[in-house]
């Protein structure tokens, strides 16, 4: 009980100074913009649903914790993570043209697209203003270097954005380029939240590259996992139809290898408009060509690393090393 | 001719610098981010004419030389301006829906709106990466202090441009709310290229807080200036028809003093489709209503202010000052 432990201290702190932050900041006569953003990180009245789980600046705090620091030095990295990521969420909703987050309407489709962006600006901003913060808890020199590895990782981001939008219109994908892309969505700001627990705790550079590979393998395997279940994952669990992301026509490493491997599933995958019969057809196809074993292996190979690295980074387990280790089973659907 | 000879050595090796600093960025396999990137920044081939005029950096090393420092220090922080400067009009050409600038389609209009929402947000993200290279010339303690400035100004641009958004629906809006719309949209962003430069220098906090006290005076008086010869200016000189701003129905500090004191005018630009005639009355009953003599008296106390400023910041003109003046009076339309 480790995990529930640590999340029941640290998701309320979290929250509270996330939004303690936010009011703090100087609004002038733009209080309206504040709004939005109250709205978008789930503060609004009734809003509770509405609100991420914060599993990115709870592993910063877990990694700094699990090398034996009081997590509050690295408190401002894991606020500035968290602004950082629902900025992404604020532009990623948009690009997608998304109407539903959490259940409610996102920024755009309630506030227009041109306050959106905006907004997705100032929160960008706020962000940097919050990870900057770490100048109080650990010195000038440790806030530059987490500026300036946090805008690496968001020009890292958008990369993985120009990829993924791309996708959209090409078809052909080989799996290289699929992988850079869920590298620079996905993984890179999960290996940068681990890093930071490191940095902010002062770890030598060893250990932070080791928490940035976790992260790294963590991420990766999480997107890769979640690829598997948007085709075979259990209705019950995901809570989406069978094969939904087939339906969705997602692009999803599956399909890819599908693509590349089985003919039959090329031919169904062009289909306009496949009925229900022809969505299962295609699943068996993805399962005939070994598509399912492929992703399986691939999941596999970066969830042992990411074990391997906690290993490695945290021989002797006090309670938070204990918690991040539950959190990454969690994460990646493991009893521990 | 200080001004020419500064601006001849000055231009050149920002747009090397600012060329060389995107070279050296890793784009991995997303090289087509980068040449968006490099079209807006009018890097392309035959892009010559649709480059800005770097105004910003030019200030941020003049105000750095004027105080008799070697003004290489400043060029990150130079390199970091013009950057923000560059992502803030990717956004704002979304937000307008602004096809053309510099005679070139804009990123959205040639790329589509959720490729250039990300490319700003790349640009962003350089920006910083540029700013935070103060490291290096200033040592950490000034990079973390600049990026920290630069993001309280990114969130002041921000807010800025949420009253701007609000006004295009909103038909009541008072002079004050305006001028905090100007300030945070305009004036913001040259107040830090000239403080910027200070703080390069290693100049005391005064002559820093008074260094933003000019630029922001200057950018107020620049804008109101602008408002004014949208209306009043000579089209043989301004390049648009007259009463340009009349017919594009932008509120501008006119035409909200008009709309506060004169019923005529307000009669007149509530018509739908007004005529020539129509136009050429509006003008005149701005002018009648006080509207062009408030303009002009905002834009000379503005003016003087900045030159006050200018006047206590240099008493002993070196080159670099030298032009420094005589780029205030070239922006804001005086003979020197």
């Amino acid at each position: 009980m480790a995990l529930e432990a640590a999340l029941a201290r640290l998701v309320p702190e979290i929250e509270d100074r996330l939004r303690a932050f936010l009011d703090d900041l100087d609004f002038g006569q733009a209080g309206a913009l504040k709004d939005m953003l109250v709205y978008h990180m789930g503060w609004g009245a009734d809003d509770r649903g509405g609100r991420g789980k914060r599993v990115r600046p709870v592993l910063t705090l877990l990694c700094a914790g699990g090398l034996g620091v009081d997590y509050s030095a690295a408190l401002p990295a894991a606020l500035g993570i968290e602004f950082l990521h629902n900025f992404t969420l604020i532009h990623d909703d948009i690009q997608d043209q998304s109407p539903l987050r959490h259940g409610r309407s996102t920024l755009w489709a309630r506030w227009g697209v041109a306050q959106a962006v905006n907004a997705g600006d100032a929160l960008f901003s706020i962000a940097q203003l919050a990870m900057l913060g770490l100048g109080e808890t650990c010195g000038e020199d440790v806030a530059a270097r987490a500026a300036r590895e946090m805008n690496r990782v968001c020009l890292h981001l958008t990369q993985g954005q120009y990829l993924d939008l791309a996708f959209e219109a090409d078809h052909e994908i080989d799996l290289a380029t699929y992988m850079a892309m869920i590298r620079g969505k996905t993984a890179a700001l999960i290996a940068f939240s681990s890093a930071m627990g490191g940095i902010a705790a002062g770890a030598d550079e060893e250990t932070v590259l080791r928490l940035s590979a976790y992260g790294e393998s963590l991420g990766m395997a999480f997107q890769i996992q979640d690829d598997a279940l948007g085709i075979w994952g259990d209705p019950q669990v995901t809570g989406k139809s069978a094969a939904s992301d087939l339906l969705a026509r997602k692009k999803s490493l599956p399909v890819l290898y599908g693509l590349r491997e089985s003919e039959v599933f090329r031919a169904l995958w062009h289909l306009e408009d496949p009925t229900a019969d022809q969505i299962g057809a295609m699943a068996a196809a993805l399962e005939a060509c070994g598509a399912r074993r492929y992703v399986h292996e691939q999941a596999e190979g970066y969830t042992r690393r990411a074990f391997d690295h906690l290993a490695h980074l945290f021989p002797q387990q006090n309670e938070d090393a204990t918690a991040l280790a539950a959190l990454t089973c969690r994460l990646l659907n493991r009893d521990y």
